[in-house]
């Protein structure tokens, strides 16, 4: 296997269009052929503090051109491995179309994103917008051929609000809403902390509902194996990472921030178990605002995490 | 007449909670009492570039700060005036209420409150969020005491869109919207100009409808008395004045920028003539995006704007 | 017991007058009826480095909103607590008086306030404003009703200054002022670390008068039981917090930084212990410098900080 | 004709990968088939005070999608005029190839790329990267199909020095460079003001070699229309901005800001009577660095120069 | 004349100690021995809105190294004069010794300062700080050989208010306190505008006192030559530049910014012709506050102002 | 020993000239006479992603003035010693001299700066700059007194790219430079992570010259103790530190950040232990960017680091 530069452009980090790690981007969904197809949902009217996860999608893809310049896979000394090969087909489908004060048409023409990912047999990997768009990405798995699945979300918050005001799709009722489908067969939340905007009622829906929550502390003390082992063995699993989950520290760049959020490899490490144990159906990771991350952490934080978690899989699936 | 800091508090300008002014809050709409009533419309999920109006009624607030400190009325060397003087009564109603994901109903909170202002005998005086919440403002006066009235638009983009994927109430909409209600009876549009949002097809509805459109350049060759002298004589005011009709030197935080805006004096002016010739009923300031003013001039621009406009409008009643 | 968004706004946090925790404002003084009394002290003349802690209350107001809409109070899930109720009255008094050039006044108008709070028996809340204006808030505590106090200073620097270049109540000075009262019966000193502005003399002059000083790595190795298990039992506890007693990673905006500090539960735990053991009579936090503070974090910080720990006294209280 | 979004998507600003005017990506530049090709040429190691100009390629292109979504062409109401209809084909080549610490390469990966656009029969536009890379563009004129060609330099500095320290192809170089060729027949130089990086003696050289230096002032004096006039009538134009030739109010985003400079339509309009006057053969516009922009208003003014250059240049051809 | 690059360093502007100009720094001031001596003020208890013109020395010192990078002198081809050639020996005199919380010793040790320039027979520069640093500075006059003098101040703001709440030193004083001293033989006062924080009462006594007061587009109408020539003939001159006199568009990066200021030209064409009327004999350039100046844009402003002053003032004394 | 500013100035962090900790600058290299000589290396042409390296000394010095102000040494009470005092005399170099567009003349220029702080028998500490300035540095000791030596680099990447479209002396190559140094016995590579810049051959490559390759999670498995203790006993140590071994939380300023960094005790611990064990005989800290590092804390980390390395080394030298 040769590195792309040795015969062709030195194609550093800044150099280039900046779609998601320099990978081709596909405007025609109907022609999709890829392992992992990225798609992002630039939808921010979910949110309930501060805007701009609308420019999530932009900032990741160009973060990602950091970790993206002409390798033939990127090697990892820890692991001793070469991820994500040649053999690893990644496409930029671009952005869901979204319609400014338009809540219901934004959300369905996400879904119909995703879908088309499903469609074409690839990883729907989705860059939001706030965590409402995990709403769409859900409910595209309704009828897909994956049958049921369960969430494991990573999160400071538990968006668990049923219904307020009559808002039942913004940022705080997902996984409420993920809770409703009758092929999601079990939730896993990690990292919730803090006075929040679940009240009581809701943490009580969720447990009734069967959900799994554990504070950052309580992960803690479990640590990443002991964590992905609550999950039931065989699942399949969608992986829903809103950036809050982390510590502001390396994530300030979202919208409603909350202390005493997870360190870097915490993150990793559970996300490297669960790819380990699990077959990824799919990955949404939201939140990212990147008028509130002045100097990139936020945005590069989530590129490296969504390249790491891709080579874990695919890294994963090789060996099976 | 005594100014207060010779009896009372310094009251610097970064000292005391930041309502518009630094005049008093009133909770309860039901007993409005006052000249101006100031009204927060932190609505922004009506734009289409960059976010963050929903910050526009603390960022200017708090910039109203500066001009706010102690003073017996505000002296001006210029005019030789004493404007706002202490029988001049302005109140902060706080904010309408915004309903995350919901167009109808923020736009719906955001008319109630401009009713509550009206019902009160005052002048509405609303900050935003985008342009779309001038349709609710506009709405507002249907049925009012005022009867008809002139808009004077001071904006660089038509917003003359009727109808686009379904979207009546964005921020590219409002102007069309008002020219829909049977009490508007005209509308001045000044400062439009560059590639706009708004098709040919825009402007030719504009003009069939018999709206004036002026560009900078258009106006600057008239000056400030000529352009209101195009207003028709008589004509109660409602004024809305988006942020971006100005330069971006000095508004750089708002959502859309166009280059070749306005100078402070050219609306200065423009706002003092209108504010001699005309009774102006409502005002509106929009389009406020503070995270994109990290120096802070764009609020400062505004909230000096309208304290201005308000010292012209209450100088020339009292002399009426 | 309902939440307030069950019938009337839905309050979210970007919306309506930044006060403490969107708490009313009582701008009569001598009207004060609370529990807790919540003043700002935006003075920071006394900072030998980086200026803007003048800020700093209007940054923490601002920040407070995020965690303040519309609960019936706030459930933590991992302590099954619901945290400030209706029965717990918050108000927000504004700012003290701040004269420009003028220290000697600005501190004597910081000191008023905080008289007013204690004789309405309310437990004052100060918000720097750098740490000079602990040295007022101490003061105001002379004949107080609660006679005798222990200092809990949380904080990267001594501030054992006695007097150089003729200043004695700068910001360095503090917590010599402090020991200086007779009615302070001690002074336990955590996160103190790196070479600082207070010089070996200090530290020799602060053992001597019997502060109990722990460095950062110091007070790990002990936990936090440990820590709060030094001071005396029975004391009755004001607790200051220097904000750069925490890590800057997490707490940038502050005039000071000291890298090496405090994470989050770091402190948390400490708040909550000496909320469990020590009847709390006074708090304030400083030195938040928002002008440094680009994405919020280190106003958020102190914002969720205070309000947890608010949450720990009264329920505590509510529990004896 | 139909506006793309009455068919399919809205495409508002924020939505989508962000090629030049989000028109089509072409890899492979022996593909080529346009009118227009974008090159990104992110160089910066020629300049001598501030970095970041690597950058801007990629800012303008963010900016650009302001102005770009689902149009049918852009009508402008001054000039009652659709420009850049359907049928001026626009393509982003991407960027040149750029290799750090390696000026020689570098510049001559520039100059393929601008080779492969003028003998695609394209209009080149380039977009820095510092001014040195318009000593590669130029060269790459070196016997193309238009024979001699006329600069037009919109900037503050005489980049007119011919070697300092052994460099000769630095941003301060490249009008001395472009003089050195045989095919330049001329060098308009406007905007030139204060005290510069290049010497008397440059300027003596500028002189005799024949060039016409024009500070803003005296450009002011002379309008648009007479110092376009002083360019030869039938020369090619190739048009150089540098985005320093603007006042740093609307053009901050720069290595070397020089106060004084031009106001947005004092360019727009010697632009529009070039464009009208001459065949415009080549443009660059450099010295964009948006870590000195944090309104974005550098880029969107760049993005804004851009797209109506390029209708003034295809609506003059299409009326010949 | 030889250019310092042709046998030494290139000495690019990002290179080396950032001292004014990157001119020689004299710690001692005993041996001062220089035609211009620059001395940083930075002092900003005196300011009453935003912090920071304490960092304004600093700034401007790293902005000056943009223009002061080896050359023999500066040529300026509108002038066709090279300025500030070899024989202009310019100096820096590090800063003011500044005592945080006491504003009397620090304004001492400021006019130490400027004594121990004008005894050294220098011109004195001095870097703000806030303008009340220029009460010390003007008072280092008393006494000197120069007698007496005119004072032209630059600013937005009258800052002639006499006391209020016990402040006489604040930045909103100092015109005041020049017009106390008997050396002062008149004050105009150029840029005056807006509702300001001296009252009309200030306004009058200013007036009473004889100053002669125009605002920005009192002066515009007037033209530099007119308004410099209301400067009676043969005085001798102190020039005290708030930033805040100029467009917030170019000098946001200050404490209390004012819209309607001076552009770049309009400045620099009184300064030219003050230089070319007048002898100079003192100048300050304050309240220069870099935390709201993202860009530069201010500090660069500032110290190309200073450095094309001190450029006129030397041409004119060696054309004497 | 008296502190200074019992006698003199109270020279607060933020007034005056910013050399490295306030210390004389020393234009005059043949005249240097120090214990330590600090030089700054403003190169940046090396880099391969985020720009402006070329300003991290200008940023350290500034940083490091708030460590500096009037100590007659630093007291750290948790080691109960005065570190730095008036017996260390540290000087600084200023810069050396860089030319745009040629790196092989700026590293030359960066060579001789280093060898004049040997032949003058100080210690070299030089601020970069990216990391490619390393390779001059480790130049500089072919030939000195110091004979053999070994590097420890404590960084993100492995910087072991031989040669690469012809660069070898870019930012990601300088760690194989070092190995091609016969008098670099052996290097030691700590807090190297995440797929890198070099490719899975370069490790292989490192491994066969004998370098000790370290992740962060393997260093904190070992402790600061045993991971110097891997470093041969008596073997001379030059540190070369990359800011970007940091955590991006409290490093974010800087060129190619990379998530799961080093937090501060783990770096000075390594430190203080290296500086007990071994003799220091050279320094250097690089790829500060001071653009992406708004809130500073990358620049006082440096500092902070910096000073307290020198205190361990010279009281280790004054223990021996």
């Amino acid at each position: 296997m040769k590195n792309s530069y040795d015969t062709g452009r030195l194609n550093l980090p800044f150099v280039g269009i900046a779609t998601f790690a320099k990978k081709p981007y596909v405007a025609d969904w109907a022609t999709l052929d890829a392992d992992v197809a990225v798609l992002g949902a630039p939808f921010d009217f979910g949110t309930q503090y501060r805007p701009g996860a609308r420019f999530g999608p932009r900032a990741v893809r160009e973060a990602s051109t950091l970790f993206s310049f002409g390798h033939a896979g990127a090697y990892d000394h820890e692991d001793d491995t070469t991820y994500l090969g040649e053999d690893v087909r990644i496409v930029d489908m671009g952005d869901a179309d979204i319609v400014h004060t338009d809540t219901e048409t934004s959300h369905a023409n996400i879904e119909t994103g995703v879908r088309a990912a499903l469609d074409a047999g690839a990883l729907p990997v989705v860059i939001g917008g706030d965590h409402s768009v995990n709403i769409p990405c859900i409910n595209a798995y309704d009828g897909s051929r994956h049958g049921a699945l369960h969430v494991l979300q990573i999160d400071a918050h538990l968006d668990f609000v049923d219904e307020r005001h009559g808002v039942r799709n913004g940022h705080g009722n997902c996984m409420r809403r993920a809770a409703d489908q009758p092929f999601v067969t079990g939730i896993t939340q990690v990292g919730i902390r803090n006075v929040s905007s679940t009240t009581r009622e809701g943490y009580e829906d969720a447990r009734k509902m069967g959900t799994d929550i554990l504070s950052v502390r309580q992960q803690r003390a479990l640590g990443a194996v002991e964590t992905i082992a609550r999950i039931p063995a065989g699942a399949k699993l969608y992986i829903t990472i809103d950036i809050d989950a982390f510590c502001p520290s390396i994530a300030p760049g979202t919208g409603t921030p909350s202390h005493g959020g997870f360190l870097y490899y915490e993150v990793l490490e559970m996300l490297q178990e669960a790819a380990h144990r699990h077959e990824i159906i799919g990955i949404d990771l939201v939140e990212v605002a990147p008028d509130y991350d002045p100097t990139g952490s936020t945005a590069v934080l989530s590129a490296q995490l969504l390249l790491n978690l891709l080579g874990f899989v695919f890294h994963h699936r090789s060996n099976d």
